[in-house]
């Protein structure tokens, strides 16, 4: 891939910006304390909630149900595990839920992202390109200081990836050919659907994003990719940033 | 206005953000001057593109064409001021008027644009509301240094101002109430619309937009807005960043 042909960098951001487990592990801990479920592993209940979240987008991506942002998803997903954790709702606050709801908003970024989005951002247009809603991508991207010349993706664009109208419209709004677009992703299965849209990927492993108990999956090397990186720092160097 | 009630602020951008009348003639004066109209004044040219950007979005807005994006229009609308200037096309290179076309890229913001939102988004979420696509804005935005936490408005929700979908869909993709987001703009008729819709307004009167021979009709005091002020300076004074 030649750094000269590339315009924009549209990232996504569960897993390859920000460390969604420990994020939600973090805030889960004190839920399940306060509600006598202390005997819950809250990374266990953080991928129990992931795990639903695939599912509920199918739902929209079906065209079974109209679109429906990240937030509203996550919050029936939450409905869900407490039922699978056999937590009852009876005695716990709807504000409560609905707080615990906006971990989603308050996940950390890898260590090496905010330097390396800065120095890339110097060359290309820097976006996300990510099935988080509009709010969500603010209020993470405020906290966590990441420094996007915008929040681009499912909602913006009115379909979840891995549609191909996800990474089509996407490509449209930044007025360029799907060849000067690169995403940058740590699943293959979203840099798979990516290319098959003519995009350019870059692959960056993220082996701690399911914790110690990861499947291996997205980690075998992508070879069909245009390039592979261990992180954002070397990303920004081999593109000359 | 409360600024403990508002969560975000949203600015038009053209004339409330960006000087477009000194910017549009500052890339005319050289064009007109190539190509034999250097008698033609690049203000009045200034002001001739911009005449025709209302009526162009009430095709969208009446519903008598799809939505389209602004960077079209403009390229639509030089056509046809190029016409109504006598400057026929014949030996102009098709890439000279697209180069053109993107002046509107590449506008300064006012003098006090950049260090007002950088201490009012400490507070405060800052986005655009403008009628611009979302490539204009980034490239205008990456240019000048603008914070925004997002680029919203027209194209992100498919409607042009003072549509009143344009503000209504622009605050549920912010997650917020309308009485929770202020848009902040230079243009009576702007702001009249969000209040109609329940948002907060402030205005900040650009007495230099339209030139020397400015036009008086948006710099009436604007007693309907619950801030008036100056510039954004007192802007972020006001609002206590």
């Amino acid at each position: 891939m030649d750094a000269a042909d590339i315009r924009a960098l549209v990232f996504d951001v569960f897993g390859t910006v920000v460390d969604w487990r420990s994020g939600v592990a973090r805030e889960a801990a004190p839920f399940l304390a306060r509600f006598g479920r202390g005997d819950v592993s809250p990374g266990a209940f953080a991928d129990a909630w992931r795990r639903r979240y695939s599912p509920a987008m199918e739902e929209v991506r079906s065209g079974r149900r109209p679109f429906t942002r990240l937030d509203v998803l996550h919050r029936e997903n939450l409905d869900a595990i407490l039922a699978e954790f056999g937590i009852g709702q009876a005695g716990i606050p709807a504000e409560v839920l609905d707080e615990l709801n906006l971990c989603w908003h308050r996940l950390d970024p890898w260590p090496d992202v905010v330097a390396g989005l800065e120095r890339l951002k110097t060359r290309f247009i820097v976006a996300t390109l990510s099935n988080a809603n509009v709010r969500l991508m603010i209020d993470l991207s405020r906290r966590a200081g990441l420094p996007w010349d915008a929040i681009l993706g499912a909602e913006v664009v009115g379909a979840y990836k891995p549609m191909p109208a996800a990474y089509l419209r996407t490509v449209d709004m930044l007025g360029l050919r799907p060849a000067e677009v690169c995403l940058v992703a740590a699943h293959v299965s979203d840099l798979a659907a990516a290319r098959a849209c003519g995009l350019r990927t870059c692959f960056v492993p993220r082996p701690q994003e399911h914790g110690p108990a990861r499947t291996a999956a997205d980690h075998r090397p992508a070879r069909d990719c245009d390039m592979v990186v261990s992180d954002f720092d070397e990303l920004a160097r081999r593109l000359g940033t």
